[in-house]
């Protein structure tokens, strides 16, 4: 979240794990984005590092160019000399200590030759297992401090558990002081996720109903459409806990939760979300329904079971949905119910926040059953159509005082087009030394605490059709009293 | 707003001034719409009652169903035969004793006719002056009692102070027993002006918010595009105070602001209205500013001013713009200043209500100057497209923490298209006897008595432009941190 101008520097990106697919969807894109809007300053340059020997700096711009033209057709004539002008690459092989030291001598290469600043961005866009034998290779080859500064970029997952993310904390802080690494949540990229704070720090009309005083209970969905895709090896071993719900609805949960920072920087930022986490008891298995899907229809289109899907083995347990029921035991929220839910091969793709306000104590109109006043509902929905919608009761025309539920609604798209990308966002944020969007060690290990249990010994899954909105056991963790899960 | 089915009664509506405009233009289509939307029961009828002897039954459906087919073309080719079926005319010449007296003979004859039930409703559609002697010569007819229920509707003004209304409503209740009285103020039969009380008190969120603790001010606005029209001889004695903040933007004023009533019935409500009247001190000259329309420009055309407008006396110091500022001293609202104007030639024809809400107590975003925050603000658009905007602040889309007002939008026709007439739901509330809608006695008096001090001293008026938001010194008024009068 910095400014608009470029930055005072010309820094070094150094991609580990450069011929990737989230190089070539992802980070190629806002790299060359952020190039083309100004955003960093025109000296910078990109050097990629992989284990293959098959490309040259020549061959790997052109396979980056090649990604560009299909993932971020944007300026296309530019595209080509920005990635010669740019790109560089430089194997890894099997990742010897030789192999690094070979990687710091292009680095140093590369920044005189390009009249580089001196300050590095080293990018893991790796999987997990990765992450340690590559910190430690860059790191004893010197690669962790530089004549500028050193900020290392870590996506997720960022460990396996609880125990996994303390030994990968520490093994990083044995290179890295915290202030230097930035662990990646490409959900805080996001705009509307940014405008959650904003939402409730520049409104005082939300802020003033936002805790157990008016609020009866906040349901937090990330439901995608999308099967297990390619991604099975991944997935059968991480399952939807891992997968989305330690990061992605835990940080959404503690930006909707967290109490007013006591200034807008990344420590008192992240500290608010530490102390949400702290004051909920790890999750409990009657808390939780996990669920698989088996064969349905999405779209009109039959398609396969979990089981069946290529690389999945036969028997899997693997959860690829998950609902929570959980608390948080502070003055702020005691009593509300936080509802966390997450699945693939749910009815629709969207991600959405929806508080529950109170109902009128007493419904005075004549004609009218009380249970036809619904709840107001502040329904904040981050992707896709991004906006709000405030659901309010209004007169239904007519001679009869009778009430209908309607909404006032705001969407993004109309006001402002496009919204920007988060990786965009993100990796600016990184040239910046901005730590507000990306997650502090304490915080995801006190991410992982919460799921401990969970985690130890994971609910059986219940299976439910795809295209459907999950398993109907789900609806056993909501009061009998509460409306039923949203369907967004 | 009464029930759906049509009312198990056979009524008489005996409309006396049933050759005016108010009859042509509101009355005739109201009454002509209830029966077409079997709102009304087959077998009522009309009776028409007037000076002029010019008409019979048969000339005077020939007039009704021209005026008909001119302002209410709904299913127009059943308006003959309903006006044939429905209405009469009888001639009330001078009005003396004997007049009167036919007249109560011609009324027991169309419910003998009719086989009407004995239940009839007296309808003064008459200037103010009439008010006194036709109710008078009604009730020495006998009409005041019928073999039914007999209620009487007498329309604004209500007086032309608060000595006259206290002299009529005397008057009146020498006849008339006060829950058979009902004195109407069409705005009040809007369904936007009701949906106030809906949005109130079966939404928890505003609710919530509406008070001293959150509100910092309430604007209430009443422009009209057009000028005095054929109206000079009423408008110029009675100006803008009388004409409308006296009764319309009275009533906006106690639905906005009175506590929540213990029931939803007419005196439960009256009450409340009546006790927010009473917390209001009479308004000193220097809390108001009146104005006077000079020639300027509506919707591209020249228009005149009002003195030189037709009918109107060259030194009129009629006001035709009043902006007033007024204290609520309650327990809910010390503190919070409530601006009301109205105007004829202003830049908009707009009803609406904006409560604005406090700021945010800090702004702790950085790069964010503490002004770039705007209050929140809920408008509500009374007429013409009925709605409700909650303006809130987002982030801006881009690296930088900035925030932008925007709305989220609700628009009836969106939802609902056509809404009810005001004057079909208020006829029909006098047929039910529900006198939620009507304003009670002790409340127009009330009303007068906010206003005696600026009746009895009018400050002179101060020159606008035609299509202007009126003079500059209604912005002294405001507190000089308060942002301006709004646009609407």
């Amino acid at each position: 979240m910095a400014g608009p101008a470029p930055p005072p520097t010309r820094p070094l990106f150094v991609v580990v794990g450069a011929t990737g697919d989230l190089m070539r969807r992802m980070l190629l894109p806002a790299l060359y984005g952020l190039s083309a809007d100004d955003h960093l300053p025109a000296e910078s340059a990109v050097l990629g590092a992989a284990r293959t020997s098959s490309f040259d700096d020549a061959s790997y711009q052109a396979w980056a160019a090649a990604g560009l033209k299909e993932f971020s057709p944007y300026h296309p004539d530019a595209i080509d000399p920005w990635c010669r002008k740019v790109l560089h690459y430089q194997s890894i092989g099997e990742g010897t200590p030789a192999d690094y030291q070979n990687l710091a001598a292009r680095v140093a290469k590369v920044e005189a030759d390009h009249q580089l600043s001196g300050d590095r961005v080293l990018y893991l866009a790796l999987p997990y297992e990765a992450f340690a034998p590559t910190i430690k290779g860059l790191a004893e080859a010197g690669l962790n401090h530089g004549p500028g500064w050193t900020r290392i970029v870590i996506e997720k997952p960022f460990g396996r558990d609880l125990e996994t993310a303390r030994d990968l904390n520490a093994l990083v802080h044995t290179y890295f002081d915290e202030p230097s690494i930035y662990r990646i949540d490409h959900y805080l990229g996001k705009e509307t996720v940014q405008n959650l704070l904003v939402l409730r720090f520049a409104n005082v009309l939300f802020e003033s109903l936002w805790s157990r005083d008016r609020v009866t209970k906040v349901e937090i969905t990330v439901a995608e459409d999308l099967g297990v895709e390619a991604r099975a090896a991944y997935y059968d071993r991480a399952g939807a806990l891992r997968d989305m719900v330690q990061n992605h609805l835990t940080q959404l949960l503690s930006l909707i939760a967290m109490e007013v920072p006591a200034a807008f920087d990344a420590d008192a930022i992240r500290n608010e979300k530490v102390k949400v986490l702290h004051s909920i008891a790890p999750v409990e298995p009657e808390q939780a329904v996990f669920g698989q899907y088996t064969a349905g229809w999405i779209a009109g289109a039959a398609v396969p079971a979990y089981r069946s899907e290529s690389g999945v083995p036969a028997g899997s347990t693997t959860e690829t949905f998950v609902a929570l029921r959980l608390k948080i035991e502070n003055w702020r929220w005691q009593g509300v119910p936080f509802y966390l839910r997450t699945g693939k091969r749910l009815g629709n793709r969207v991600t959405q926040v929806v508080v529950n306000f109170q109902r009128p104590p007493v419904t005075f109109f004549r004609d009218l059953d009380p249970d036809e006043v619904h709840s107001n509902e502040l329904v904040m929905t981050l992707q896709p159509d991004e906006g709000f919608d405030l659901v309010f009761e209004v007169k239904a025309p007519g001679q009869t005082v009778a009430t209908k539920t309607e909404r006032m609604r705001f969407r993004y798209a109309e006001q402002f087009g496009n919204l920007p990308d988060a990786y965009q966002t993100l990796l600016l944020d990184v040239v910046e030394g901005d730590a507000t969007l990306f997650v502090r060690a304490d915080e995801v290990e006190a991410s992982w605490r919460l799921y401990a249990k969970l985690l130890a010994q994971p609910p059986a899954p219940h299976d439910y059709a795809a295209g459907s909105w999950g398993p109907d056991a789900a609806q056993g963790l909501l009061h009998p009293d509460e409306e039923p899960w949203s369907r967004p």
